[in-house]
């Protein structure tokens, strides 16, 4: 890593870094005449120490097997994006990955330590600290830690583990309608429970579940909640959701053992089939008391663009997966403008009611032309110029969402 | 604030922020001829929206008041420094500060969504989000947490709020030297509770207590191990934690109610006094599975330098405040070199061990000698570049720890 990067800071080549490349924002295309760099042979766990409860990984470890080698010690690696059987710690940390689990244990900002990085001169560069707490100077850890590769190339984490807790309970709650769902999210957060998952599917998404594996969900309603807790206080936790979700008119599920476990799965295979189909990703979050709206909206905007939409959402912390997709017509070479514009209308409504362009996935290349809406023009002058302190040549991620033409090229 | 920001960046003027003064590392040092620029009167809660488990306050909000506020909607601001009574949440946010359920529950950083900040040049700067996920941009907002006021005047902040628990469980463990306490810190991370507190506490800072308060601890053993647990699971987990504490060989005692509410109490008033006595407070952090090792070299160092020694840990965290004092003789204008020596090695007894100089307190000016030490040349480098970024003139916290000559002023 650190020869490419000398290499390629003397000849002036392009970089961009590439873990899985299972990324779902464009942030792993090749730059013309670049060099992509990949992290798969990074494949080693170096150390679990149960004591300290951290391990520490290269980055191109498959983010579920640190997970399950932890599981040898009575631990667990928390975050857990859907991806999680494919997906590298590696790019996990570069977009600062969320997951299931997230709403109760964090981002995975929040299990990274340490960092080991190699800059864009080819020097390997150390930072954050071995223990579960250390303020020494600015958070460079932290500042890596989404930053798309843009900053430097992650070569190794150091990251907290934490006990695998002795009990999970699982619910799924069919409603009829997405707004009855999005009541229900409301009740939960004001009850006293933090639940380990709080996951929202919405027809569509069911429907495209039942036809990749058979199952008849969509009968049993037009949305799904799917809940989980966990730790000593699973049982008391899920019996206080039960009632919670009844008071708000909900038929509240239990599920145990290896149908919980399925359900679980379904959600985590749970993206539409892309046969014949069109299909745009989107990633907004909003506030919680919000997703109400957001969930009519996106229903109103499918609608008006003639586009099929599907929601996955972490409600438990108002974070939306929005597919838009529509029928590949003979001869069509790209999506047609309507897919376009609704992804458009989708993120700027999500921007509207004060959240975010992209909860988990990272901008990439695909989310720039938002960028500077969310940012501000100050802020974005800000974030390049910290590139130029650790990339002064430019050569890292020169497509990323830094790009210096990023609120320009694209633009709507 | 913006104005008097665009007066001293027109001026020159050096600035240092000020939030309630409390903070232990020489932060908040009045530069000579320049402005100490007080949040004093940014003394409100905007807002405290449950639906949303989010509050936004300015940065002169005390802190505890902002988690009693919010325990009027069932909720609470988890970071709580033992200063929580008196210390800010503006100074909370530049040091980054912990507290004794941020083992369970995070320190300051996983607590702040977003920030306003005036910069060096006046002008009003709004990073991060209102949403508990988004991953927009470069993480500007952890990099202004722990940055001590070199970046820029954190003004407001939106911060996560969290279910108060239904339940809290408390245990104190007598026992007769620190090596046995070590051992049972060590027995409770290999379980797999998290409690949210584990606080420990030597003979000396049993004494300071008894001295102060008219307690009688010091007579229960030569150190004392206080245990919490929150949440739905409190009493299974207290329940499995008494198992371990007596399966290591310790005496777990259960306290109730005010009696738990006491002994916490007695643990946040937990320094030494100051009469007739120099004194120097550490706050260094190692890895959890070198803890004893710590104990023991602190004991070790008080003998060898004459200093007296007194501990106070967040033992779940690995995060130690060590007071080293010694008798003020008459005449004496300063405290006696030997505590100085006697802390350097604390300090880098902590680094040997895999630890870190600071684990909540901050650098401030204090800790500048031992900061390279840490962070190494290149890494210090790159952080005064960041700085610069943001503070081009340098004007703002000018004798904090990324003063250009840090590494030379004071070094040992």
């Amino acid at each position: 890593m650190q020869t490419v990067m000398r290499v390629a800071g003397a000849l002036r080549l392009q970089v961009v870094v590439r873990g899985a490349g299972s990324g779902l924002s464009g942030g792993v295309v090749a730059p013309p005449g670049g060099v992509v760099l990949s992290t798969e042979r990074l494949g080693r766990i170096l150390e679990i120490c149960p004591e300290d409860e951290i391990a520490v990984v290269q980055a191109g470890v498959v983010t579920g097997d640190l997970d399950r080698a932890a599981g040898q010690y009575g631990l667990r690696y928390a975050p857990d994006p859907a991806s999680a059987d494919f997906s590298t710690v590696g790019g996990n940390v570069a977009t600062n990955a969320g997951g299931l689990r997230c709403c109760k244990y964090g981002v995975t900002r929040e299990s990274v330590l340490g960092l080991e990085v190699v800059l864009a001169d080819g020097t390997l560069l150390t930072v954050g600290h071995r223990t579960i707490k250390g303020v020494t100077g600015l958070d460079l850890t932290g500042l890596f830690v989404g930053s798309e590769g843009t900053l430097g190339v992650v070569v190794s984490a150091t990251v907290r583990l934490r006990p695998l807790p002795v009990d999970t309970r699982t619910m799924v709650v069919f409603a009829d309608s997405l707004a009855s769902v999005g009541t229900l999210v409301q009740a939960i957060t004001r009850s006293r429970v933090q639940p380990s998952a709080v996951e929202l599917l919405d027809e569509s998404s069911l429907r495209s579940i039942d036809d990749n594996r058979g199952t008849d969900l969509a009968r049993r309603g037009r949305a799904m909640l799917l809940l989980q807790t966990d730790g000593h206080g699973a049982t008391a936790e899920m019996d206080e959701l039960t009632q919670v979700v009844s008071a708000a008119g909900g038929a509240p599920h239990r599920l145990e053992g290896e149908e919980a476990d399925r359900m679980v799965e379904l959600r985590r295979s749970g993206r539409g089939s892309l046969k014949d189909t069109w299909r745009i990703g989107e990633d907004v979050a909003v506030p919680r008391s919000r997703l109400v709206e957001m969930l009519a909206a996106i229903g109103e905007i499918g609608a008006r663009h003639d586009v099929e939409v599907g929601c996955v959402a972490h409600a438990g912390d108002g974070n939306l997966h929005v597919g838009l997709s529509a029928p590949m017509r003979p001869g069509e070479v790209a999506p047609p403008p309507r897919i376009h514009a609704a992804a458009d209308m989708v993120v700027r409504t999500a921007l509207d009611l004060g959240g975010t362009i992209t909860g988990e996935h990272g901008v990439g290349a695909l989310k720039r032309p938002w960028l500077v809406r969310e940012l501000g023009h100050r802020q974005l002058e800000l974030q390049r110029a910290v590139k130029q302190v650790f990339d002064p040549a430019g050569i890292l991620a020169p497509d990323s969402f830094l790009a210096s033409d990023g609120t320009r090229r694209r633009s709507r």
